[in-house]
């Protein structure tokens, strides 16, 4: 049993155990490695069908039983964890030998651990994998950067195991150092977006228009079938019509309230702030989950104030309106995030391809949609592209769907509803579109009380002015 | 000359040399130091007529001038500067001395070296100054933390220094490491929110009420005689008033709308999601500013888009809606800032005491406001309270002006005005006093496709759904 699986993988929980089953459905054969004996267990057992799969607990016999150069794929909590395992591994592994690690790392610590591992000659690299459990079982997106060499070895096995749109593999080389676990970082940003904006049109669909579950069930499924098609939108209408087993009623509304994250959002906008990128749909996505989770607050606070009666609007024109504003911010969030993985690209040396990264989210991952086969395309047109709201077919999009955002902004703020997503979304359109704001007064200011100085419209240069004389 | 000097200060910017003049008017003698030999000669000009103020280049003959136990402060650019700085001075100073970092560094590099000079017996701490320049001269709010024996060698000077609320000092010692950094970092952040605020304010009066800027002028004015009294909206009022030097009209008109940032409301936020605690009035100013950057992009897309022509509100209605909505937001942007700071003082140990923060706040400083009398009573009244919007006296605050925000937000949906910062101020309030709020479908969905598991409102425990079956 030595030198002979294709492929080995640390981390057997739920993602790393599917993982490894479909690497073997792909004709790999695979070892697996836990500390766990009970999950080394539960592999073999569900692994049983084939012999192309197995599992050890011993770091020692794992490493033996590997074929050269030895392909061991990470999966286990970002952090600590990660060096823990890359050092148990480190005697028991050859120059030349390849760790991939898979989790969500922070980008920066990728950066440092392909360092370490380069000196010692083991080719390191980072690569996302999105999709969840099914995702990792029956083919995610995977996007891996840094060691070219070391992706190279791997790339025949990612490329069988992962998602395919219209038979392309959904994983790509991104770019050196860690790129991948950038890109991932930032589709877990926009996964955060999307995930707040379908939340607000839930809660208005109910509010405002008295949908029932069922009704929501219908609706969600119907933007499924056209342009909103998307998992986030597919499963909400699998969530909306889920039964409890636990009361007579809907499992949704049963759910507590409260959501919680596990930073790659939060990563995700404190970064955008490092590079100076406007990501507000993000951010308050990273906001509402906080608040969210000051539920005894808020039930404090309800007491307080009253709030405005919620004036109806018929079914089917409210329908309408949420489609089209939902519409509207996925592309407004999508735009966001992209533009953040372009100015991150230049501030980092990745070289991304943006309609390459476009191309491999169309199917496995999370935040697939079929919007995303319109902004491969977009980008594939015009790749120096600053932002998807300058793309001409996007500008059409925008245009047909932004006066719905504004009338359920409006409607929201009159009637108590907080839409943060859409507003966001809304006002950073309005201000991304607006060639003249009024930080022209903010400048003013930081000039009158700090001597920070302002440019002018009408003339070059720095100008200060001594504003109390 | 030497061993005399009660005061020495690092740095002669227009901060410190404002600073050092100040410390000689109140009867203190004061020695700068600048490596700087213009800088070192303007201030020896310019506190010509008093003898108590002094200053050299010489490192050496700078701590030699200063009386034991030697008080420095550093005026200096937050970064590295201050790690030279104080290197340079170590071979120079005796146990006992006291080092006051008085600029914007980041909370975590105080802790550092306040721990770096405690093993070699100098007292450090860092003291936060508000007021800009002519604050420093004539009266800042300062913000010390750290050091407490250290802080009581300097208290005279500083109280004498400081700006004055009915006679009561806007100085005060607010606990141990690096309160007095956070404190203004955090105050910082605030200030971020309302000017941005500001600016939207001034956007919609001229573009829904046509107000001229001689109108604009009165407004804010007016305001500012009333219980919006600001420092932020009494400068704004001078601020549009201004005539232009280089061409026929207002200044205002020609100053660039790209507003510039120094890194302390990018901290804020960043800070603020490190501990969970949504401060979107305060994310948005900082997207805001990013905005206003990318000039060239909004140009470029104004041209692309249409805009909604904008309807016109009569002066009277909308000046009233501005100064509700004003009113409402600048209420909204300190209450979070504030929680941050509740938060900030349970994580990092700060022992905090909000009352006394909002009690220095009241004069000399930037964010100074007739609210922060109402704030210090309300923190007076309960020291353990929360969240600002959950006192009695706010309650009545906001019941009486969030109809104007609704009204405002709407509209700026409508008709194309980006009002970003009430917008998150108006949906932060409406989320805050939610007591339910839809993110259990985000629950759902985490559990759907992570299985990130779920409670649920009707009984305790952890819950996971198999939802695919």
């Amino acid at each position: 049993m030595e030198n002979v699986y294709d492929f080995g993988l640390v981390g057997l929980g739920v993602m790393g155990r599917n993982f490894i089953l479909n690497v073997a459905d792909n004709g790999f054969t695979a070892m697996g490695n836990d500390l766990d004996t009970e999950k080394v267990k539960a592999l073999i057992d569900e692994g049983g069908d084939t012999d192309r799969v197995n599992a050890v607990v011993a770091v020692s016999a794992f490493a033996k039983a590997l074929s050269s150069p030895r392909k061991i794929m990470l999966l286990v909590p970002a952090g600590k964890v990660v060096d823990i395992v890359i050092d148990s591994l480190l005697p028991h592994l050859d120059k030349g030998d390849i760790i991939i690690d898979g989790g969500n790392s922070f980008f920066t610590d990728t950066d440092r651990r392909e360092a370490y591992l380069a000196e010692k000659g083991i080719h390191f690299f980072g690569a996302g994998v999105s999709g969840g459990a099914k995702g990792a079982r029956k083919g995610p997106s995977i996007m891996p950067g840094g060691s070219k060499a070391g992706y190279a070895a791997v790339q025949p096995i990612f490329e069988a195991v992962s998602a395919k749109y219209n038979g392309e593999p959904c994983v790509a080389y991104l770019g050196p150092k860690s790129a991948g676990n950038y890109v991932k970082m930032v589709h877990n940003g926009i996964e955060y977006g999307l995930m707040q904006l379908t939340s607000e049109m839930y809660d208005i669909l109910k509010k405002a228009g008295k949908f029932s579950n069922e009704e929501l069930h219908t609706t969600f499924k119907t933007w499924n079938d056209g342009r909103l098609q998307s998992f986030l939108v597919e499963i909400t209408s699998k969530i909306v019509a889920r039964k409890d087993t636990l009361t007579e009623g809907d499992l949704i509304d049963q759910i507590l309230d409260k959501a919680k994250q596990k930073g790659t959002g939060k990563w995700t906008s404190q970064n955008a702030m490092d590079l100076g990128i406007p990501v507000p749909s993000i951010d308050i996505a990273v906001s509402m989950r906080e608040i969210s989770a000051l539920k005894e607050e808020r039930i404090q606070a309800d007491h307080v104030y009253d709030r405005p009666e919620v004036a109806t609007i018929a079914k089917d024109k409210l329908s309408t309106l949420t489609e089209e504003a939902l519409y509207f911010s996925f592309i407004v969030t999508y735009a966001q995030g992209l533009h953040q993985l372009s100015d991150a690209s230049k501030e980092y040396g990745y070289g991304l391809n943006i309609a390459e990264i476009a191309k491999i989210w169309r199917a496995g991952c999370i935040i697939r949609a079929r919007l995303l086969a319109d902004i491969t395309e977009a980008f594939q047109e015009n790749p120096s592209l600053t932002n998807l709201l300058l793309s001409p077919s996007f500008i059409e999009k925008i245009k047909g769907t932004v006066a719905s955002a504004r009338a359920l902004v409006a409607f929201g703020a009159t009637n108590g509803i907080p839409l943060p997503g859409l507003s966001n979304s809304l006002t950073y359109f309005d201000a991304y579109t607006s060639s003249r704001l009024p930080l022209n007064l903010i400048q003013g200011q930081r000039d009158f009380f700090g001597s920070h100085t302002y440019e002018r419209l009408d003339r070059e240069g720095i100008f200060h002015t001594e504003w109390e004389e």
